[in-house]
């Protein structure tokens, strides 16, 4: 039977297992998010980097003018960098065509402790839905939730859960304890109706450190599922949007 | 706000976070199960040991007739062990009066890893009551669960929010985001009217497992719900009832 298994943080992965898989990192707020809204927005790829000097050090290959320094350290933007990591500033007046060099921590940790699976996907509730084509002829997939400094983060695990639940409807998969919990999680708010989820986002710890931070704007555009249809794919370091061609 | 955390693992504790702190150790399927059980049936305590190596150690040191050692590895009795890890084997008959020397991997890991706190319970389906009726009035406390081999387990989680729900209905506190998601993963299968918890706990990694190795009864007394009154307490390394003039 097919596998969907979930991961509430990266340090929780089996690397070992990963091998012929599909993994999907999950940081809703805000990596994986931003990441959808810049190939959305016609950016050329984006590059992740761990550490704000490897941004610097990758930056100072690329030509001036191709690229854009973006991401955060705590919430904000970093100094010097020319973007932070609120999804309304990838706009395609800002990124069209270019190359975004990214840091942000947690993010990137979760595609670095994927390195071993065949393909490696940013899922967001933004591209929820095109994420699930993808996956759904997937026969090994895992969800990586990418967490806040080691900790378990709610937001991620809804997130994981509605693509737990997506998937369930249309095929049997064989799901380990963490699926059916993250399943469980956003069945509760999803069931009620009139879900809104920018609301259940300002009830996690992410989303409170977001609103200390006077960025609450960026709930509401975490939270608006399905809007985008862009499926980002990490490869060689690069992040770029999945072709046609490229889907299993 | 008095506060309440679940952690999904022991190596998730920030031992930084537990000074001051009520723990609950919870490891439903078997050991805190088993321990509950031993001591309502009149052991005079047991105590806890990580490998077999160290029980034998430590039952060198104990007069003979005094004690049993107790466990198991990979869900079956140790070699030369006078009790596995079943809570059907610790009747009266068998441990009234004695110490039960007793190793098994996770339950231990999570006992040591609360070594910072004021007090360490130890959480079961069987006593869930009495644990919460002590825990009411504690103004930090955190709920560690033991899951196996380093991966979270839904029958710890589904305790950790039968916990979080009772608590959560006497009094306000502030609950980190694993302690939503337990509460959640809870109310699923407790609002279903008649819940039937040993189906539940069959359904777990950790149910299947008791069920591949013929242990299915273990299940059904697991799941004997508030069935007991005694909550123990790991002090010194000894586990024993707590008393009354022991409660906060």
């Amino acid at each position: 039977m097919p596998t969907l298994d979930v991961h509430f943080l990266p340090q929780l992965v089996d690397p070992a297992k990963l091998a012929g898989s599909t993994c999907v990192v999950i940081d809703v707020l805000r990596a994986t998010t931003t990441i959808v809204q810049a190939l959305a927005a016609g950016a050329r790829e984006v590059i992740p980097c761990l550490e704000v000097e490897d941004a610097l050090r990758v930056a100072a290959t690329l030509p001036a003018g191709s690229f854009l320094l973006g991401g955060e350290r705590g919430g904000v933007k970093i100094d010097g960098f020319d973007l932070g990591n609120s999804p309304a500033e990838y706009r395609a007046e800002a990124v069209a065509g270019k190359v975004v060099v990214f840091t942000t921590t947690n993010g990137t940790r979760a595609m670095l402790a994927c390195a071993g699976a065949d393909q490696i996907l940013c899922g967001a509730f933004v591209n929820v839905s095109a994420i699930c084509e993808v996956l759904r002829t997937g026969s090994n997939i895992n969800l990586i939730c990418a967490g806040t400094d080691g900790r378990i983060t709610r937001e991620d695990v809804l997130l994981a859960g509605a693509i737990v639940e997506r998937l369930s409807q249309s095929s049997s998969r064989e799901c380990n304890d963490e699926a059916q919990i993250a399943r469980v999680a956003w069945q509760e708010i999803s069931q009620i109706g009139d879900c809104d989820l920018a609301l259940e986002l300002s009830r996690t710890r992410g989303g409170q450190n977001l609103i200390d931070l006077g960025m609450q704007a960026d709930l509401a555009l975490a939270a608006e599922y399905c809007s985008l249809t862009v499926v980002p794919v990490y490869r060689g370091n690069h992040i770029t949007p999945l072709a046609d061609d490229d889907a299993q």
